[in-house]
């Protein structure tokens, strides 16, 4: 090239899954041992038929052609607060609604909108990659708040007090956790909530995984406070609930003067989320809870497999922490690099895991299996597998 | 808020196709006069009925449902690659193209790979408001290169060398134009190819509406250097010419070490274009060209029926270019704003058009008109209603 690329784009590590998945593209399968994926988190299963079929009634029409508004449509916004209040108990109104192609867009654009290079963002290790990929993306600061292995990976907000400078703008919370699968009590939400609110930053909060939390769980009541807008940056995705990863449909929930500066980049970077991926969501919304806590059933199954392994006790494999989709474990191999332990358990054992170095430094010891991408019945095989490669 | 929103975002405009849409959204129609909606280009017409019809097809899959590469699917990547190779005569390759979730994003993507909070981006006047809303976002300086209404809008390159600085990145040009509508030449566009390359910035080149070009018109050869990825960065969108604008498919094609570099932030900030518009522009690319075709000679028509108005001779406005979609015009208005000028059209003509200083500074004697979503047999009502304003 003749020309200089951004010097901050050039520093942002590469795509950590498309990396992982090339150890294995084109390799011949390893006899008896077909490939285990716990890479990257994707339902295992389509769309419900119903919204399958609802998706392609709406292919057929010009509207689904045609541009939504910028923060979304009438009727999303709509029925997504009234879940948001329903689900938290509190009030959530359509204009604290801005849908996004995705979690991830969510992620950037709620970020772009607090923080511009030489700004500061409090970032839990370990954290979800393409977080830390977009603060070098902008040359703001990821600051990494430790990683609380003895915690179950519960951050600590009096250790995040302490990191808060004048640059901060911003700390982001992940719960149900990527890539530890850690839940974090309402209680502790609400302490990080009362920390931002007096330290004039905002507490970014992503809840893509919030349909797997158990139902008899507690939930954080943040939206219960009349002044939440002040102080939160919600994020969701319609993606893992509803297994419409490939439409990019997510959501920003804030207050409406923050939503306002939000749109201006939504407007500017994609005029608005694909509109068929909006109906799609607006059809789940209002007609497939029933479908998602089967499904949420079944994962919860999964993740006890999961347990069952682990905790069977001849694994030398620890299990640090698991929830929702992912499981964070800490590997025997000491002194190994986290990513030669991943790349031989994946072309030499057929189990596909990513390395904790791609969530942050000091993650050597660990990896991230995204184990609820395997069914149950499968979770056998994957703790023998773990087995022959020690 | 409690916090503080990014001072660069905060400078960014509103909306300016929102705030247009206010200005008649919930009014009561004006008498007789149904609004001729010339604010934002948008196809009048569906997708083709076998496209819906392979749209609702897809949409029955899990695999619409499911994530795409980061750079989009294959198939598409290759079906574009020998599109663009065909239609320019030149080698274009399936790892020169980044397919993104329309072309603003596939501006957003490469202006970010190449410019950070200080440096400088030359843009044309009159500008696509979202590209300067996106620089102003990053922090990036627009710098702005004088409009020529006297050479029909076509920007002069020997002004942009005297432009550039060490901070210059890269300069703009988007042809067919957005808002003029202005074509520039091949001989221009190569002018302004080697004067990037020789001060080593990229050329970034908006060909959004290139298949409304005239077919027997020359097109430019930038693809038939085989150094062209040296200093070209095309961007491209399958919204306008298959009417796929709720879809949101685009493209970047550029030399592919700088792909690898917006690889990243593609997916950091979507993972992926949705994945149902990517078959759909791939089902276009392969069948749909005679379409195309069609769409394009019906809007050659349109565009001719707008001439007829404006050559009658007794128009007080003064059309100062025209191509594809838009025309650029000099309202007869002296010292009022152009946007108590459109806002009054709006309001008690029925027509919606944006003002010129949506499009950047000094434009204030000008109005845009997305002449191309009205009908041809409905060109003589626009005129009378500009005749009326007068």
């Amino acid at each position: 090239m003749t020309f200089t690329v951004n010097p901050d784009v050039v520093s942002v590590v590469e795509p950590p899954i498309a990396e992982a998945r090339a150890w294995v593209d084109g390799r011949p399968p390893i006899p008896g041992k077909p490939l285990l994926d716990c890479c990257q988190a994707v339902p295992s299963y389509p769309p419900d038929e119903a919204l399958r079929a609802h998706l392609a009634e709406r292919a057929r029409t010009f509207e689904a052609a045609q541009y939504a508004p910028i923060t979304g449509t009438p009727a999303l916004k709509s029925a997504l607060a009234e879940h948001m209040s329903g689900f938290y108990g509190g009030e959530v109104a359509p204009a604290n609604v801005q849908i996004t192609a995705g979690c991830n867009q969510a992620y950037c654009l709620a970020i772009m909108a607090l923080a511009r290079r030489g700004d500061e963002v409090i970032l839990p290790l370990p954290y979800y990659f393409n977080h830390q990929m977009w603060l070098d993306s902008l040359g703001v600061t990821g600051v990494h708040l430790p990683f609380r292995a003895d915690r179950g990976g519960v951050p600590d907000p009096e250790e995040a007090a302490a990191l808060i400078t004048e640059r901060t703008r911003a700390l982001v919370l992940v719960s149900p956790n990527n890539p530890t699968g850690a839940v974090v009590p309402p209680a502790v939400i609400a302490r990080f909530r009362d920390l931002c609110a007096a330290r004039g930053i905002a507490l970014v909060l992503d809840e893509t995984y919030k349909d797997f939390l158990d139902p008899s769980e507690p939930r954080h009541t943040l939206f219960s406070d009349p002044e939440w807008g002040d102080t939160v940056v919600q994020l969701y995705s319609f993606s893992k609930v509803f297994s419409l990863t490939g439409y990019r449909v997510g959501s920003i929930i804030a207050g409406p003067q923050f939503i306002e500066q939000v749109a201006k980049l939504m407007d500017t970077m994609s005029i608005c989320a694909a509109r068929i991926g909006q109906d799609g969501a607006l059809y789940a919304l209002k007609h497939l809870w029933d479908w998602a806590g089967e499904k949420r059933e079944m994962m919860a199954g999964r993740r006890q497999a999961l347990l069952d392994v682990f905790n069977s006790g001849n694994l030398a494999f620890d299990l640090v922490s698991t929830g929702a989709y992912f499981a964070y474990v800490r590997h025997p191999f000491d002194g190994e690099t986290a990513h030669a332990v991943a790349r031989r358990l994946a072309q030499e054992h057929g189990v596909l895991a990513l390395p904790g170095t791609v969530f942050g430094p000091g993650q050597d010891p660990y990896l991230r299996l995204a184990f609820a991408n395997l069914e149950a019945e499968r979770m056998g095989e994957l703790g023998d597998r773990l087995r022959g490669a020690v």
